[in-house]
């Protein structure tokens, strides 16, 4: 339905909190495996743009670009270093899939240079590398986020709903990073508090003889913390997610983790205690089969997931929930049964980490624009949040 | 179809070894809950008549016979105390429900009695009075069988063939019994083997305050075990039925279990570690929602049920099973997707197990009375199976 008027003059442009923002200028900084699957991310993400892909030489730059379709598509810059990307001026962010014990040097240059950061777990080798690269972040009053993609899935966000009915106190924290957790024993007073909510966490995947020889994963100069920073990341994040990210009072090592000749982990576990009695187990390995287990326990009800890390199928992802179950009558059942909950997305878990980072990079450009304004000043710190994901924007102002 | 001469006379008796079996004669020894879903059970149970109910008064007995039908339909003889059910000559195998503190004082009284002996879990307070119970069973040439239905249920079966592909190595083991593992650390030497396999069982429910106060599973004289010898029994056993019955090297207690003013445990677990590294963790507890887990992580194949003991619906019960599995293209999503499977059961779980019981009984019988003919002498063993269940059956000749 048009009215003559509407139809015989245009119509007025929107006002300019509607208009649509510039995308992110992302450069991708590594032609890793992991990058592949990003990049198609970038391709799918509304907000995002591949403005340049920076490798150890241009050529292995431009075939990543080729491969993926980025070249066609978005037709990035190519450059054959990755200082030549952080010098590009039309890049706003940086994603960073080096291996981890590169994620300290160059996160620091990139916030340096004055680019948000989205990094690869593991973020890194350590807590104070870790550390390092927030506080680079922060000085530069740039955006960081670790490219935990399960996080952004609305699958999560649905979780974290009906596990939210027990498990959080009302008030919102921000974890979007893990510090390493050391595995050694810390002594603290017994406790035997009410009530008991048990986690277990399984992520294992079989890698082939290949991978157990060659990938940067088993090696001590590159991924030192092997399946432990690889799979176990996923574990651990999944137990600090479902306790809502309270860290662990206790962490003991499960015996006899395997390790390579070089010492790298390729199976491990441990088992976290929180004080007031929670508890969760992981096993993480490169050695058994593809498990993605996280297994919920509180006090009135149950999750299972298995598949928690990367859905069975992309467009539809699963989780059953049992809430407050009894025995049917004899024992001879259950009642109520547990419910399955499918929830769909139509983009990738990829894409929607790849879109709340780049909302939360114009989020915080519009913030620093009003400030300019004379609308604030000093410190502005706020928390964004969307689809299952927390993200920090900080910005300190001048002096 | 009928020939006239068959007609005319009446057909010859089926042979000997094809005439169907006299039942075996019940006595239920104790008006316990459980004993409510038992009774039922050997109401539908081929092969299996309640001929007694024993009570420490025959109100009692006589009030657990009409409560679950028994009375109508087995018309069972009603004695006043536990000894004059094992003085009755009509009854072959007693069904033992006690408390745990009183199981090796009547299981052995009723072997010594020839009764054979179905008896609860746990069956023993520690593994020297279960090795009493199954001396004395040994010793009269009794069946001994401990009541963990879910080892009767045909999914058992189907999952211990799927599980058989890779855990088994083609021996047939027996273990029908469970020795309570010492909770506490045993030194050896670090191991590294491979392949890793890791098994996970979690049982809990979450009892009431009348549970918790005034349930025998909370009294220390009764059922001192409490929830490790309740829920706990099932997740150990799920564990080592896993890895065919194979003891572990190790068993490190989780810290801080949660034990009432009596010192019973009300939520605990441990780690259980094998020379070759298989690892299992289990959690029990009474202080959680109904959960029933036990997931079993192989180097080529993963299984997942969520109802273990108790399936969510009597006549149908399902697992998930992965094997092989790997990452679609790109890791965005699996190939091949795990399978579903589902096994139906005309007769519930605990009445296949009184079936079995009474197979074994009845196999028994038939095999003394053949060497009472003189077909075998000295010593016969020999093992039974079926339903995914094994069935010792000894029989010490003479002297």
């Amino acid at each position: 339905m048009s009215s003559p008027s509407s139809a015989a003059s245009p119509p007025p442009p929107p006002p300019a909190e509607q208009r649509r923002p510039d995308p992110v200028r992302f450069g991708i900084m590594g032609c890793a495996s992991i990058a592949r699957k990003l990049a198609r991310a970038m391709l799918l993400a509304p907000g995002a743009a591949v403005a340049a892909v920076g490798s150890r030489s241009e050529a292995k730059a431009r075939a990543f670009a080729e491969e993926t379709g980025l070249l066609l598509r978005h037709a990035p810059r190519l450059h054959g270093s990755y200082e030549a990307l952080l010098a590009d001026p039309g890049v706003d962010a940086v994603y960073l899939p080096l291996p981890t014990s590169l994620h300290v040097r160059w996160a620091t240059a990139a916030a340096a240079a004055g680019k948000h950061v989205l990094l690869e777990k593991p973020t890194a080798l350590c807590a104070a590398d870790l550390d390092a690269i927030l506080a680079a972040c922060d000085a530069a009053g740039v955006q960081f986020m670790d490219a935990t993609m399960w996080m952004h899935h609305p699958r999560t966000a649905k979780m974290r709903e009906l596990v939210a009915d027990e498990a959080t106190t009302g008030d919102v924290r921000v974890l979007h990073y893990y510090r390493m957790i050391a595995l050694s024993p810390l002594d603290i007073p017994p406790y035997n508090l009410l009530p008991v909510d048990v986690i277990n966490s399984l992520f294992s995947f079989r890698a082939n003889e290949e991978f157990l020889q060659n990938d940067i994963r088993v090696k001590p100069d590159l991924d030192a913390l092997g399946a432990l920073g690889d799979a176990g990341w996923y574990s651990i994040r999944a137990i600090l997610w479902a306790v809502d990210y309270e860290l662990p009072k206790t962490v003991i090592a499960l015996r006899n983790p395997v390790r390579n000749q070089a010492g790298v982990l390729l199976a491990c576990g441990a088992t976290l205690y929180w004080a007031d009695g929670k508890i969760a187990t992981f096993n993480c390995s490169f050695l058994t089969n593809l498990t993605m287990d996280m297994t919920i326990v509180g006090t009135n009800g149950t999750l299972h997931v298995t598949d928690f890390v990367i859905p069975y199928e992309e467009k539809s992802a699963a989780f059953n929930m049992a809430s407050k179950s009894k025995f049917a009558e004899l024992h001879i059942g259950w009642d109520p049964l547990p419910s399955k909950h499918v929830v769909s997305t139509d983009l990738p878990q990829e894409a929607l980490m790849v879109q709340e980072f780049s909302r939360a990079i114009t989020l915080q450009v519009s913030i620093l624009k009003a400030q300019c304004s004379g609308l604030a000043g000093g410190r502005a710190a706020m928390i964004g949040s969307g689809r299952g994901s927390r993200v920090r924007v900080t910005r300190r102002q001048g002096n």
